[in-house]
């Protein structure tokens, strides 16, 4: 099969041990994929035993798929600070690929914590960049957003968040094919404080950089949904909070309902009537469709699929990963940030703040 | 009118002047208040000009209500630190009404930044409270429960945080009626990280306190619609940052579902059938069943009602009051945080956690 990849053609490294029901969702996922980008290759690692016989059943994959095989693979109770050392598991594999040049993007339904360190360590941070993020895409009201860091930097100074802006700056363009994405802070407004010094300072430094970045200020976790941001800027600690936040009150509204509709006969008489409407909700909310975190500021793409999903799921995080190779996603990201001076900038706005 | 609060009544202080429709709504907010508690007497602060006239069309709630005027008042623009230094708006003379004992708990729907440092200068600090809290109570799946702090700080060191969940689990149990409310720290849970080093230090404050607190560890966000805790305690920023999530989303959903009903003839038909559901589905989630953030921590209770909302909703902020000043509320704080030494274990839990 070697002749697959050597051709000039987009190539996506998998992990095939990662996630809940792996090899078979991934390689599922992959078909899936595989029939929407008939031009990608797919670069596997994984036990050839448990991963040969399902991808058999799947012949057009076969086709652009070279499985290199490996008996180890993460666990999701392995420590990060373990794995790192251990260069024969599929996850370390396939991520080192990349970083080989023979694939492009990474994509791994496994332990997270593993994927960020490994990918850290084998991958690099892109030189000028201080900081690696965590982005997700997720639904607003009447479109989608980007949102990082979703917890990669706990803590973060106003350098980092003002990369971060950048970074899902670029993004909101090649993911979501937004001309010119509108960035904001995440931030609280409550009267008597306007917020953390390092959210204010990050917000001098994006004014007076030359980023060419529609800025708009900061935004408050209540305003997201209206879709009055494409680019969300938060610390790790605060991205995460605000995105399990709203990942647990979406799914408490519909249960809600569910719970309602089910201890009503008359609601359940009403039901046929609403079908279209649920479904159309549902598709509207499904996690599925927004699988696919992306660690970005590295020399490569890493991306991490929900351990849970299914084969949609997973195609949709090979989907983002291939769309973003395709854009060139990496090297742009390279390019805007040598135009700029971020710790000279850090400078200007801690002196302005004061 | 002077007799009506003589006695040994129970008395709230009133900002009649405070929120986007005052003073109609206050004053229809606190008839509906006084019909639900007949032994409450209410001192009011405001415009006699404005208030008298709304006050006569309810004759029942004049007779346990004493007017105090005065011509001025907070507005939404004023900054905090300019409006503490006039003591004849109706805001301060309204809490100052609390520090001489004429009345037990504050409530206002004006300005919050105000609010709060007004409070805080006049009432002072509880002794041995390092910092106040802003608490809510919320709804969850099955039930009810509190969050705190929603912004009175944006930094928060571990004591501060072994505090509000010492006053938010009194807070549980004498306003939800809660026997043994389990508290949890909000955190996050990437594998990377254990989140902050003060949340982690003030997790070992709590086990090792003689606090007598069901202490439950760490809760992630999207955990809390599922009831599995009655007291969230974070920071300001981060509690914020949830709580503004939690009602954003909430919102989105709601509004996505009416879209979607809208667009559709089906659905529209189906609408009679889910009339009960809906209202269900509406009344556990009206925000004026939640109405009142209270300001814990001080010498008396300060209650901020949302400044839009109408009489329902401030009529609940002022049930709340009545109900926590029934209850004793400021005193078993006091008498709580005076059996624990919390400098002495901020000091035992930074050594273990080195």
């Amino acid at each position: 099969m070697e002749q697959v990849l050597s051709t000039n053609n987009l190539v996506i490294s998998v992990d095939a041990m990662g996630g809940d029901n792996s090899p078979r969702v991934v390689i599922e996922g992959l078909a899936l994929a595989a029939k929407k980008n008939p031009d990608a290759r797919f670069l596997l690692f994984g036990d050839e035993a448990k991963v040969s016989p399902i991808l058999n059943q799947f012949a057009d994959l076969k086709k652009v798929c070279e499985l290199r095989h490996t008996s180890e693979m993460v666990h999701n109770e392995d420590k990060p600070s373990l794995v790192i050392r251990n260069r024969n598991t599929s996850m370390y594999m396939a991520i080192d690929a990349v970083r080989k040049g023979e694939a492009q993007a990474i994509v791994s339904a496994g332990n997270t914590g593993a994927l960020m360190a490994i990918s850290k360590l084998v991958l690099k941070t892109i030189t000028k960049i201080h900081r690696p993020a965590i982005v997700s895409i997720m639904p607003h009201r009447t479109g989608k957003y980007v949102m990082l860091d979703l917890g990669a930097n706990t803590e973060c100074n106003a350098i980092n968040l003002a990369e971060f802006a950048l970074m899902g700056d670029i993004l909101a363009k090649h993911a979501l094919g937004i001309n010119r994405p509108r960035v904001a802070l995440l931030n609280i407004g409550a009267e008597e404080m306007k917020g953390k010094e390092e959210i204010r300072q990050a917000a001098h430094m994006i004014k007076n950089a030359k980023m060419n970045i529609d800025f708009r200020g900061y935004i408050e976790p209540h305003e997201i949904p209206n879709g009055v941001a494409d680019v969300i800027v938060a610390d790790g600690f605060t991205g995460n909070i605000a995105l399990k936040s709203i990942e647990g009150t979406a799914r408490l509204v519909v249960r809600m309902l569910k719970d309602a509709v089910r201890g009503s006969i008359l609601a359940k008489l009403g039901l046929p009537f609403m079908i279209g409407v649920i479904f159309q909700i549902k598709k509207l909310m499904d996690p599925r469709l927004y699988n696919g975190a992306m660690f970005v500021g590295l020399n490569g793409l890493s991306v991490k699929s929900h351990g849970g999903t299914d084969a949609l799921g997973f195609s949709v995080a090979v989907g983002n990963a291939i769309h973003l190779v395709r854009q060139n996603f990496v090297a742009t990201i390279r390019e805007e940030v040598e135009k700029i001076d971020l710790d000279e900038l850090s400078q200007e706005a801690i002196y302005e703040v004061y």
